[in-house]
């Protein structure tokens, strides 16, 4: 219910995106006396907006510190257990939360069905390139994955973006700290071979810095180095346009010129990873998310919902 | 002798360097017909330079797909050996090259002496942040260190950079993808102990997007970590860069008005990383570097011995 900033900035991304679609019905899981107080302080010209918001009540709460089994034993009734229950039982089309990752993850896993042949799930999300956005598998639920599991990655990572574009080529990467091959840890460069034999637009090893080029459709990647990838791109986005604006203000340069760039790389966008190899659709987004980066979230989960993403995905692995 | 892009490129990085620093010789090692011949080409103008430029003739190259023991064994005459002979003999204060990093590394532990209770070198460079630049390490020398290695790595840099900005207080960070305990790689787990018992003014785990933020003067990290962090810092500031200029064309806008900003950032100049836990300075640049990049890893060598590095190291090992 809410990441660090507490539920507030999740009512205000609700709202933006209750007006963003119009055909979206929120269900908002938390303690509902403090929801309802919130709900109680909306602004009257948003009041119509809450037609489509209704609060479910958990007073319980997955702490970002619980252990990810003390959270699948004990924290069924927390909000993200309520959530989940929700897409389980066919009466939300998407859950999209800021809690936990490993008790997300193992609590998808236990309450949501995996796509036949996968293993465990991956967080996939796109971020933008120089030419096409990249779809990025695994952000961080796999820090130590198998060869097999990148396999897994790349090829469901491929369908899924085949089906969403499909007058693309979609390519696929596999990060590696060298375009060399016999660099690199020993699960990546046996996943290099997998993935070499496998049916797919192989492009080989891929650097970072090849990624923000655009070269490939989908990058596979250990969940480790996908979640330093990720971070450190919202980092430095995050830097580079803090700079461009004390610059254009040093230089008395019009401070809306550069509101395109900073509007398109805002690493807040980039918040919002779904959780692929599920039957179902779970959206994760960073734990200090503000209310922009909640509606980016959300946003993503409406569009995939949108693209008709679990059809595509269930299409996928029957293949 | 050169990187992917051949000789020339580092003859202009050369060439730059002897007009920026006139203290600087450099001793250039490599095929020596072919270096003279394109040192025949330099123009008037810089003929004078040229006095200060040495060819050292090395026939033989250490390929990027040589394994490490093959050039410990047998390239001793490469350049890259030549190099290294250079600098063990006392000839030069220091070694840059575009090489092979493991054979780099592996030649530079065999031939230069590492500090007292340095079990192996990391690659060590500052990257710009929001606040002062802060020192990575290890950026790719060790992909799987062990908990004492990156205790060593957060000591010798806490005391480098507390040598060279003595008015400073230099506090370290240790790279993981969360900031609570208990998650991450069980060595980054175990270092995060060894570090909160050492003698230094010691932050706690660091996400990467917080590192851009200038929280930590000195940056822990493994290798793997610490390749992917900064060539993804590269590529996301290529990416930047490249969509100013294009937002500032399609507006109308001047187009030298972002300059500081690409000037600042521009992923070249992070370009340069020494070995840090060696007696003597050996930087690596990419094997990808143009002669701007180039520019930016012997600048760093010169300042590094301008600012007393070796003498600060060997300070820091024997306190």
């Amino acid at each position: 219910m809410g990441g660090d900033l507490g539920p507030q900035p999740s009512l205000e991304a609700a709202l933006v995106c209750l007006d963003l679609f119009p055909r979206l019905q929120l269900l908002w899981v938390g303690p509902d006396k403090q929801l309802a107080s919130l709900l109680s302080q909306v602004d009257s010209q948003q009041q119509h907006l809450l037609s489509r918001l209704t609060i479910i009540a958990a007073d319980e709460v997955v702490e970002l510190s619980d252990d990810m089994l003390v959270a699948l034993r004990q924290k069924q009734d927390s909000s993200m257990g309520i959530a989940l229950q929700q897409v389980a039982e066919g009466s939300a089309d998407a859950c999209v939360s800021c809690g936990n990752s490993a008790a997300l993850m193992a609590m998808s896993r236990q309450m949501l069905e995996c796509l036949p042949g996968f293993d465990r799930p991956a967080f996939a999300s796109h971020v933008p390139t120089l030419n096409e956005p990249c779809l990025i598998v695994d952000m961080g639920a796999n820090i130590a994955p198998s060869a097999e599991q990148l396999l897994q990655f790349g090829v469901a990572g491929q369908h899924l973006e085949q089906a969403l574009m499909p007058c693309k080529d979609i390519n696929v990467g596999l990060l590696n700290i060298a375009a060399e091959s016999g660099k690199g840890q020993p699960e990546v460069q046996q996943a290099h071979e997998l993935l070499q034999q496998a049916d797919l637009d192989y492009y080989g090893y891929i650097e970072p810095h090849d990624v923000f080029k655009g070269k490939v459709g989908v990058l596979v990647c250990d969940g480790y180095a996908g979640n330093i990838m990720i971070k450190t791109a919202e980092g430095v986005s995050h830097m580079l346009s803090a700079a461009m604006q004390a610059n254009l203000i040093a230089q008395d340069g019009d401070q809306g010129l550069m509101a395109p760039v900073s509007e398109q790389f805002d690493p807040r966008k980039l918040n919002g990873a779904f959780l692929l190899g599920l039957q179902q659709l779970v959206v994760k987004s960073h734990s200090y998310a503000d209310s922009t980066a909640l509606v980016a979230a959300i946003s993503s989960a409406v569009r995939y919902l949108e693209q008709a993403f679990t059809e595509h995905l269930a299409e996928a692995a029957t293949e």
